[in-house]
C-alpha cells in the first residue's frame, strides 16, 4: 500500500483537490487544518479526516500526523505569515520559534518548517508527486492569446522578475504598457491585483505574470492561478495572465480555460528559458 | 532682474516652500495649481499668485504662463498620473494625449510634459536650483543611527532598487530583517507604507529606503521625504528611513530632525556610491 499523505492544509481550493487527487489514486490521506483564517470547511464537508490545531501548536500537530501514521506530507494552499506577537505556542513551538523569528529570503519560514518535519521522519514532497498535470503548460490555455503589447509586457515582466532573482521576492508582477504597475510581496497575488487596479491606465491593457522565484523550493508555495485569479483579473481590467509553465501551479485547467474565455482574457504558459 | 519662476504645483508642502523660497531671492512667481485632487489653497492663502486649470487644459497652462512672463519653469509636488478615459483636454491638450499614451519607462509621462514646456520657449529646472540645500546630506539627520541590522536591511534595499534600475521603477522599498515587504509603484510612498504596516513582523525593526531611479530626470519627481514621512513610519512601526544624500528631497530637514527625535527614528542620508 502506498504511503498514507498528511495535508498540512492553508486556505483556497487546492488542500481538497489534492486529498480527491489523492483518495482517486487509491492513497489514504489526514489533513491538519488551523484555527482561525484558514479553516477548512470544505475538506470536513467532502469526508476528508482532518483536525484543526492553533497555527503555533507544532507539537500537537507532529502527534497527529504521528498517530495518523502519515509518512509523507505536502503542504498546499495559502499561509498568511502568523504575527509573531500574538501567536500561541506549545513546546515544540516555541522551541521553534527563535528560528522562524529569523527566518529571511534563503532560510524562509516554510524551508524552517520542512526541516522540522524531516527531522521527525516525515518525507515533505511536492503536491505535484501527487496530482498530475498540475503545473502550467506551454501555451495559451483558452481561446484568446496576447496581442503584440501584451507580449512585450509580459517579456518585461519576466525581466523585472529575473532581476528580482536574488532577493527572495516577486513571484508575481503586473505591467502595463511598458510600465511596472506593482511587484508582489508577502500580500499575496489578489492584494496585488487589488491595490493595483486604480493604478492601471487602461482597460484590457496590463498582463499579470507570475513565475517562481530563483532557487524556490518547488515543495511549497509555488505560484498558482486558477478559475478565481482570472475572474480578479477581468475584475481589474487587465488583458490577461502569464505564468512559467512547468513552474507555477495551475488549479482547475479546464475551468481556467473556460473562466478565461468567457471573459476574453488570455491564459498563457512560457517557457522558463525563452 | 532675475527670471520669473512658473511653479506647476502639485499637492503637498513644497510649492509653496519653494514659491517662498524664489520670494525670498527676489524672484517672482506664478504657480499653476490643478482642478480636483491636486488644488493648492495653501498658495493663495499665502498670497501667491497663482490660476487653477483642468489638467487636461495644456493650451490654457502655457498661455497663463506666457501671459505672466515665466521664463524658468518647475514641476514640483506630488501628481497624480491621470485617468486618460475622463481626462477633459484643451486642443493643446488633445494633441499631447496620444504622446502621453504611448509614455513609457524611458520616455516617461513628465518627460513629455516637460519637453512640450521647452518647445514652447520655457527653461524647465530643478527645485533644487531655487531652493538651496534642498537634497538629503549624507549622515543622521537627528540623534538616532541605525542598529546593525537595520544598516543590514538598508543595504539589502539599495541592492532591490539597483537591481530595478533598468525598469523605471522603484524610488522606494520596505525591507524587514532581510526581507522585502514591499517595493513602491506608482501609488507612491504614503500608500507604500499603508500597505506594507499590517505585513511588518515587528514593531520597530523594519526599514524604508528611497533613492533616486537609474536615469532620473534631475528636474521632476525626486524621491522626497518630509516630517509627515518620519509621522508615518514611526505610526507603521519602521525603525527608520535611508535616503541617498544629494538624490533625495528632504521637505524641513529641521523638522524632519525634529520629529524623528521625538519619535525614536534615524533618518539617515547615504552616498549614492558606497
Amino acid at each position: 500500500m502506498p504511503p498514507k499523505v498528511g495535508i498540512i492544509a492553508g486556505t483556497g481550493d487546492l488542500p481538497l483537490r489534492l486529498a480527491e487527487s489523492c483518495r482517486a489514486q487509491g492513497r489514504e490521506v489526514f489533513a491538519i487544518t488551523f484555527e482561525g483564517e484558514n479553516e477548512n470547511a470544505a475538506l470536513a464537508a467532502a469526508g476528508i479526516p482532518s483536525a484543526k490545531v492553533g497555527i503555533g501548536s507544532v507539537g500537537k500537530t507532529l502527534l497527529l500526523l504521528k498517530q495518523h501514521k502519515c509518512e509523507e506530507l505536502v503542504l498546499i494552499g495559502k499561509f498568511q505569515r502568523p504575527s509573531l506577537g500574538s501567536l500561541k505556542v506549545d513546546f515544540r513551538g516555541a522551541r521553534l520559534l527563535p528560528k522562524v523569528a529569523r527566518a529571511t529570503g534563503d532560510d524562509s519560514i516554510l524551508g524552517v518548517i520542512m526541516a522540522e518535519f524531516e527531522k521527525e521522519g516525515f518525507r515533505v514532497v511536492g503536491a505535484d508527486t501527487l496530482m498530475p498535470k498540475l503545473r502550467a503548460d506551454e501555451g495559451a490555455f483558452g481561446k484568446h492569446t496576447p496581442a503584440e503589447l501584451a507580449q512585450s509586457d509580459i517579456r518585461m515582466g519576466r525581466a523585472v522578475l529575473d532581476a528580482l532573482g536574488p532577493f527572495d521576492i516577486g513571484q508575481a508582477i503586473i505591467v502595463e504598457r511598458g510600465r511596472v504597475i506593482g511587484i508582489e510581496g508577502p500580500e499575496g497575488t489578489d492584494n496585488l491585483i487589488a491595490r493595483c487596479a486604480p493604478l492601471l491606465h487602461e482597460r484590457g491593457v496590463g498582463v499579470l505574470v507570475k513565475a517562481r522565484k530563483r532557487g524556490q523550493d518547488e515543495r511549497a508555495d509555488l505560484p498558482a492561478i486558477g478559475p478565481r485569479t482570472v475572474q480578479t483579473c477581468a475584475e481589474a481590467g487587465l488583458a490577461g495572465i502569464a505564468v512559467e509553465a512547468e513552474g507555477a501551479i495551475v488549479i482547475d485547467k479546464v475551468g481556467t480555460a473556460a473562466e478565461a474565455d468567457a471573459r476574453g482574457l488570455f491564459v498563457i504558459g512560457f517557457a522558463a528559458k525563452s
